[in-house]
């Protein structure tokens, strides 16, 4: 596969610095565009960012200019595929702009994730809901539409429920999560509000959380999504820890599956089998299970899949539903960054990427044309 | 109330410890005999012990002697009240030797909680199961008995629950818990273990969470219980925080409820009232409702009631049973050495510390003379 | 003593709150006025406040109505005393203010703390140095003047230095600090930058200990200031502790002292035995000094002298200088709130609170008439 | 260069465990032989530890059977290389054992390091040490010999002043650590104890690193060594850190130098290159300097050079001594097992692996036989 030119919104934030780390070397992939707010655009990308990750700011990257965070058709250097990464407001205004410039947006903000047209993905998931771009009114018009991934809880959640819905049925689930701070972004929590501390809150993430996974193991016919009608309930809780949610599930299901059923069906959840293409950020396993009692654990299991799995363990019989288990998910990369990385190599894998010549611009194209929600 | 003299079991332990801070300027009871194992006996107190509060400890305490974990009846100076707060395999052993040496055991270890004539009380909630220590053979034979208090979860779920089973009944309880390391003791948790990380794992004590609250919130005919049939299933997990306890919770009542009124039931819960002592531990209030939305938080509402108040807040609707709301208990004030004592409070208050004179010395009572379990 | 009105500057941020938690029942205090930036005047304290104490914010307080924070000469409503904890370039416009309108300004910012007729006081270290008001402009002219507290490493520090300084001399100090996150107000330190980890640099923070240590131990003749010139070399870090500031220090005297020496001069500083009065605030020992070898510990030591000593320990040989110690001080009581707080009393017990008659409003002096930095 | 076998003594601990994680894909060793215990001997290796790092045992590792710590000369099984890390208790009887039995022991523990004829080495600093193991009578005997590594934080120091002391000299060192937990081993230092805490002491450690430097920048004429009179004073404290030691240091050179010739030395500083193989474990660079000013923090720097890299940064005056800069190296890697393992790559460079046949057996030789300390 040809390298493609991609470009990312918001690259300063901490999902935005998650893009160029998983970006920069990727053999499908090849970053020529940064942009961030008017108060970094113009500037040195090292100079722009406080670069937070553990592995060094690549120097390429580092001496990239910051670009202003809109769209300009008219020129050749905006590339055909914009990575997003931007506070839900301004995803809601900019990203059907970019859209309408012809880019394909793969965002990972939450402004779009429940219009009625644009798809809520994670490959192992729902891949088929990608098919619904086609129906929005940017891919025809100007060939440029949205796809985005859900809230971190959700992507970490909805790997281990997908084979359990597809053999068994979802009816109800309990869920109650553990959140580490790096998904609040930079700055975040203040230290004085975590340290030692657990903060029994988080904005809107219940209610995220829970209208998510219905749309996620829901159904398409293409151009409108069904949902799932699993009833969620979720308690999110943020407590100090870097990277990594983890979270506790009761799950009742429609019908009876033995221990060694579910954990066949985790162990056997080879979604991605079907592809030409082997994506190269999919793990070898989406869900990894664990006998070990007292796992998963963010310090041991994070990095499991790359980053990319949902570590399952502490399966166990419920008293008041079916099944209890715990499950980890890395948050910045499966839950974030990597989710949407992992959307583009589904997309490119699917030939979404084969684009005509731009579009004309059209600057005054609003986002209430691009959705119907 | 005159001030009785009292010992303790454990002493150097973490709950011994608070043992000691609560009870050194305690209006009813003088400390005059702390007993540890064999490794501490005969040392000066301060040098067995790995004094860790933040209060200093007292120096008429530091100069006592540690003395063998043995009851000498013959001497006059083992007090007739002893706290106890060791492992449990040592509890099963001692507390009966105890308690058939004429000694009111008040526990806190969990040997004995589920034991078919002994009391598992938290004082504002069932006061009345007190009465089953009548039954007690060493109670009959020699004036002793054992009386215990709940898992730290418990104790502090336990206290919200009571006026909604009172007004509503309760027929299922989801329970998460965030747990403080301080509830597993000293050494207890490696901090390489729980730096940054969460153990999702505390061993036993799910269970123990589901099972006591059961007994607390059952009925007794004065020689045995009746458990609640309530369903409990819990989720327990250690976080990186000290002290307290949080909880989410998720509840199904048997009569409907409106949010004003579950409010309204916890707000006018003073189930103490009718005592003619004031106990000297209890709180103003055991339930504190907060609106606040992002509370409770151990950093910020650990110590409401003196650590001796649950507080709750978060309540909102669930859409899986009736509501949702999330709980901050101090586990080892309220949660451990704070409810022994509020219980030794209640015990005092009931008369039943007013013993004859010391029985006959009866090394040979075993533990299965004790207990009907 | 009479209770006298007084107000606070920066009433909402982390200083803000300590204040009005040791204000709040002063003996010789009483809260009439809270100033906060725009963003906040006119809201009730509670509703402009995010209260992040373990104490509650008293109800009389929460509803206290916020004031500008510009000094209103004309209105009666004033109080003569105010409490000022604001970031320095704002202290450096309004501290002069409302000097000029006959205010004592008892600041806890470091704007003045080295201008040459500002005193910079630790009241059991330099109280002749108050003395240095009556050169200042706005007290000659309006009775108004400003007294400052030192930064809050210099605080902790300099209270086991000065019976040293007494009795040995101090040549030279090396100090290697270890400061919690409190230190740097709300939000503060992001979570993402210090969980588990430290950062190795606070801004202007070893400058600000270098030189305030030489003002403090140097001497006065009421109108000026001559520095100490004992060396200080100072290391400032940032670590994941809440509250308190620990410092390694290595020292070496003029005479030589032995163990012992030390100890005793430690142990039998009283400074401020000779007042007519006992400071409310005052510790009744400003050093604490413990023979246990891992301590002193924020989570053990924080609160001896209720959060108002420095606690020492670790006095071991010094291979390069004299004689090495490690020292704990609660940064934000007496490192910050508790000692403007101690200030105030002593300038109260001085006599420097007997004010005539309000000034005429002057709101046009300026900074630079206050100071001769 | 052709694998060799290898064996761990107390692999089953926190050093052992990075010696696996470390040697399990080794160019020039192969893992055969793991000892511990008795308690762990006999067991499959993966029921006999707690494997506690963040990527997974393998599987080859997890079945091997644990053998008792002794050697056992006759068995053709005992490799001729031991990676031993061990308490200084059982260091000292073991480690002469082993040497007697003709092995070559390369020695993370502290029990021989100052021992007079027993080489303590960092590869980049005084590999012309490991002569001396020419004279050590094991070696002269029986082939075997004892090489050590130094403690953790001396490690992590001496890379940075060994080019300082070669152009400039260096006279005096103070030294301030901040030390992550990982360094106490497991369960090391409890979760109760440092949670947001930093205890100020730890046990030997300021002793050894004072002594250490001194013989690692020292002489040797290839049988005894003398020690650079460098004067070092250290303050050693832990923080709630999980890997990663950070160190302050303040420098008195000999010879004056500029900014600029330090950094200069730092950057050119590349010891290994004159050796005709390039060893595996040696990092491109064995000291980064960074100019950032908040640097170097453990989250951020902790894996430069794979582990095996002292970051250094915030070289500044020091207006006691000459140069003040911070320093951090990863303990538990470049610290300990990560030395260790370099040491063997030079050893086996240097010719010091090429064994004749294996001696008799010599269970009676004792460790005072082996060293002149």
């Amino acid at each position: 596969m040809e390298r493609r030119n991609v470009g990312i919104l918001g690259a300063t934030g901490t999902v935005g610095q998650r893009f160029i780390q998983l970006l920069a070397e990727h053999p499908w992939f090849n970053i020529t565009w940064l942009a961030a707010s008017d108060r970094s655009a113009g500037k040195r990308f090292e100079d722009a960012c406080s670069w937070k990750l553990e592995t060094p700011l690549p120097q390429r990257i580092a001496d990239m200019i910051v670009q202003p965070n809109v769209p300009d058709g008219s020129s050749t250097e905006l590339p055909r595929i914009i990575f997003s990464s931007v506070d839900s407001d301004i995803a809601r205004e900019l990203e059907p702009k970019f859209a309408a410039a012809g880019c394909a947006v793969v965002s990972n903000s939450s402004a779009f994730r429940m219009a009625a047209d644009v798809p809520l993905v994670v490959p192992e998931v729902n891949a088929g809901h990608l098919e619904a771009i086609e129906s929005q009114a940017t891919r025809q018009s100007f060939g440029g539409y949205v796809v985005t991934n859900p809230n971190c809880c959700a992507i970490g959640l909805v790997l281990p429920l997908k084979p359990l819905e597809d053999r068994f049925g979802i009816e109800k689930l309990f869920v109650s999560t553990m959140q580490a701070v790096s998904g609040a972004g930079y700055p975040g929590v203040p230290s004085l509000d975590i340290l030692g501390n657990v903060i029994p809150f988080i904005k809107n993430e219940e209610e995220k959380l829970q209208e998510e996974i219905g749309k996620l193991l829901g159904s398409t016919d293409g151009r409108s999504f069904r949902y799932s009608d699993a009833t969620v309930s979720a308690h999110c809780n943020r407590v100090p820890v870097l990277e990594g949610h983890t979270e506790c599930v009761s799950i009742k299901l429609r019908t009876p599956a033995t221990r060694e059923e579910i954990i066949a069906a985790w162990q056997s959840f080879q979604p991605l089998s079907g592809l030409s293409f082997k994506l190269p950020s999919a793990p070898a396993r989406s869900v990894e299970f664990l006998e070990a009692v007292d796992r998963p654990q963010p310090k041991l299991d994070l990095m499991r899949g790359n980053g990319m799995a949902t570590t399952v363990s502490r399966l166990r019989p419920c008293s008041l539903f079916d099944w209890k288990f715990t499950l980890l998910s890395h948050n910045t990369l499966r839950g974030a960054a990597g989710c949407a990385v992992l959307n583009a190599e589904l997309l490119a894998a699917l030939g979404k990427f084969n684009f005509k010549r731009f579009p004309p611009v059209n600057a005054n194209f609003a986002s209430q044309d691009l959705v119907n929600a």
